[in-house]
């Protein structure tokens, strides 16, 4: 597995291999939300993508690049989230055994939707086992490959390929906002626009506990936040993971923040305009379009929509607060 | 206006009248989903529909067909709920001027958006007034034209284009389960069903308290149920429109009918493994498919989600129950 940053040649393969594996995502509009902001806002709808995420993107492609004998042995992946589902249903379509080091707290629903696409799922306690140690101890003892959530250039790769689809659909967008946490889906989108050959500005937007890359990017080094508190939980990571912080290093993107109120308002925005359930992450991107401060006005603005897994309980309670 | 039976020329009109102006909705698959029933579910989300449901259709299929005088004194519509938003919405595009009567109870959410689309909206007290008399009365005041819900030929054909775009994405589709209240959509989508030259089997799905289509049929005439109490509010209606009925009694669909208990757990089902916002009536046609004893294997089916408007805190209150 090759660890040189992939470019935007490899956004395009993968795209390629993607056709008829990922669900082509509908973009949505809303006449009421363009007369609102005055532009013309296109929304990437990956939370009805496979598995609820974009990260199934990746993942299918990450498994792709695996020899006969990894193949054989198997992936091994440590999520309580979107990657642990995507890996698992990614495995089971390349038909390679999955193991999912998952915590044991981590929600019901999401270790039930990992076993249901077939993985084997091994639980740890949070409090007292290091997730890291676990998962190296396993994939060491049973010859498995650490398939990571971010830091590896198939899963850029295909993450880019969500803003690619939205970019061939939407020719001519102005800006093109997209959630960040490790920075893989950021620097695949970053690397998707060069491919397109747009001339869209694209707008990180992180959440405001964790905006460890706009930390990063004014360092120049990578920042790392130890234990960042923040609803949304799929963009929590404390760190970009190196390879995004290279592409994303070089491309300069604007780095916006939203902050927890930000996002539920615009989760709701979304539920109660465009019928969308999102997880708080999902609703990140539009959240720094609508309250990050850069004038949408005559416009045109992809927003992409990361993803959908969240309990319903906990959804009801984003909705009724 | 003509009041003949409309025909599937009528729904291939309504079709080409609507390029551009309605969205072309995504129709939306689930894995698991058919891994549960062991068939191929194909899901028109009309929910995604402009104004949030398939009403926005026929609102201005009926309106298309305003002679200039009619456009000029405008349109009267008297609803509580979807078709208000879809004839002001409708009425806007075509410059007409429109009035609403609601009751004075409608959610605050139904009336602002209905006042957003540019109506002018005239509130009744439902328990003292009743809304007919005031709408004949304002209707002929102001020589407005009134477009009924569901009793109208142009309503009826522009609903079945959902239904025939369905049909011309998917091919070859065995079932198609459609809400059904006053019966405009139902007919409209028995229509494009003949229209596609499709052999596809149509199922009506009525709430289990208000399954007036089901006991007319069987009784050979329009059989009315004065006050349904359903949470289906969009599929409410006391009995079917004659001209539904007429449609509706020639092709006999079969008819079924699903709890309110049935269509919140179809509900949550849509929430939870589709990340889609839907009202009850809503989930109407699938719960119908779910639970109402048709053998899905092996076969493909369509399923109607025909609407999404819903306040946000009933909306929390279905999902968390």
């Amino acid at each position: 597995m090759s660890l040189s940053l992939p470019t935007p040649a490899d956004v395009l393969a993968a795209a390629q291999l993607l056709k008829g594996v990922v669900h082509h995502t509908p973009v949505l509009r809303s006449t009421t939300i363009d007369r609102l902001f005055g532009g013309e806002l296109y929304f990437k709808c990956e939370n009805l993508q496979r598995t609820g995420s974009f990260k199934f993107r990746g993942a299918y492609c990450a498994l792709a690049q695996f020899d006969a004998r990894q193949r054989d042995k198997g992936v091994l992946a440590y999520s309580s989230g979107n990657h642990a589902q995507a890996i698992a249903l990614a495995a089971r379509q390349h038909d390679i055994p999955a193991l999912i080091v998952m915590p044991d707290d981590a929600a019901l629903t999401k270790l039930e939707a990992t076993r249901g696409y077939g993985a084997q799922v091994v639980t740890y306690q949070r409090g007292t086992e290091d997730r890291n140690t676990i998962s190296q101890r396993l994939a060491a003892e049973r010859g498995m490959s650490i398939v990571p959530p971010s830091d590896h250039p198939q899963i850029i790769a295909g993450h880019g390929t969500a803003a690619l689809e939205l970019l061939q659909e939407v020719p001519k967008l102005d800006y093109l906002f997209v959630p960040t946490g490790g920075g893989a889906l950021l620097a695949g989108s970053l690397l998707a626009v060069q491919a397109a050959g747009s001339g869209c500005e694209v707008f990180g937007v992180e959440p405001e506990a964790a905006d460890h890359a706009r930390q990063s990017l004014k360092a120049g080094h990578i920042v790392t936040i130890a234990h960042p508190r923040t609803i949304a939980d799929a963009a929590q990571s404390p760190a970009l993971a190196p390879l995004a912080f290279e592409i994303i290093r070089k491309a300069a993107p604007q780095l916006l923040a939203a902050s927890d109120a930000q996002m539920l308002q615009a989760l709701r925005f979304l539920a109660q305009r465009m019928k969308l359930v999102v997880e708080p992450t999902g609703a990140l991107a539009f959240a720094g379009a609508r309250d990050g401060g850069v004038a949408l006005h005559g416009k045109r603005v992809g927003i992409i929509v990361s993803g959908g897994n969240v309990d319903l309980s906990r959804y009801a309670r984003f909705i009724s607060d």
